[in-house]
């Protein structure tokens, strides 16, 4: 369902838990990253105006996610700084073409790709965690079992919506923008093969 | 309370809307540039932590306008589509210094003066809707009068964020604040003044 041409290693997430702070800071700046992608499709692609709205509400969302974590982050004593972005989405970017309509269709693409990375990612946060047992609402990590419970679902329904946009702002046949898919999906997993995996990021 | 240093001219609202279809389009873009400087701000200023949530929910707030009034745009039968930018924020933008407290401080300031505009221009939207009528549910034109009544408040809240904002992000007393904010109100002034006036836009 997610387009993704590897799974993460296994005990990913017990790493990423193991850096907590960091994973929570690299979450926020995703966050916010993902806002500014999306809106800034708006601002590059006015003539498609079917973009507008859903990438105006994708942002909406993915701002509301990272109030979401920086309150998390507060609420464990921390607070939102500056960080040394990952290069993972430009490293997936790398692959756009520079044409027109296979510029857009790439950017959707990867940006959908990130969307089922994100996805899958915070699904072993929350299932590492539900392990420990933080799925009990009386557990000290609670808050954090219930913002991956809880995003997880966001994120794959955003990998939905960038595919489907692409579906019908470019004119593709199905094939072809599956095979486009997989091309990009096999870019991705190559991106993440050879990430060193330190410091702890969301996607690496 | 919105700290002007002129009033718009009498019979503006009338000749915004005289030329709708281009009012309409120019404030859709009005809201999603906000949208963008507010997550800018954020890009810009991690290390200001008191800027993240507050721009993140402004930025939130102004996509979801962006969203109703190109709702509005395509109940009238017409579309999102590019525009011409207008120069007016650029050119209030030219005022802001460049040592890093004082950037700071003018750019949000620039932002409170440009929010206070619109509230301004909103206003006398819906009071020359209202004259019209259009106050009247059963009026033909209430979706639009509905609409600029129904922003205006925020914009005006708006304002006070960007000036709150400044005081609590920049060290500076208030009245050295209330100085500088009057000095680009005062640009900000000569810059309408010195418009052309068209094509119709929110701000000249």
């Amino acid at each position: 369902m997610l387009h993704l041409a590897s799974a993460s290693a296994e005990g990913w997430a017990e790493r990423a838990l193991a850096e907590l702070d960091a994973l929570l800071l690299d979450h926020a700046h995703c966050e916010k990253k993902a806002a500014s992608t999306a809106l800034s499709m708006i601002f590059r692609y006015p003539e498609h105006a079917c973009l507008a709205v859903p990438m105006s509400e994708l942002a909406r969302e993915e701002l509301r996610h990272f109030e979401q974590v920086v309150a998390l982050i507060r609420a464990r004593g921390g607070e939102f700084c500056r960080q040394k972005p990952s290069p993972y989405a430009a490293e997936l970017m790398t692959a756009v073409r520079k044409a027109p309509a296979a510029k857009l269709l790439d950017t959707l693409l990867c940006c959908a790709l990130i969307e089922a990375r994100s996805c899958e990612r915070m699904q072993m946060i929350a299932r590492a965690l539900a392990a420990r047992g933080a799925d009990d609402p009386a557990h000290p990590d609670h808050d954090l079992f219930a913002l991956y419970d809880g995003l997880l679902a966001s994120e794959a329904r955003h990998h939905a919506t960038y595919v489907e946009l692409a579906r019908r702002c470019v004119e593709i046949d199905e094939s072809s923008l599956q095979a486009r898919l997989a091309e990009l999906a096999a870019h991705e997993a190559a991106i993440l093969a050879s990430s060193p995996g330190s410091p702890v990021r969301m996607h690496t």
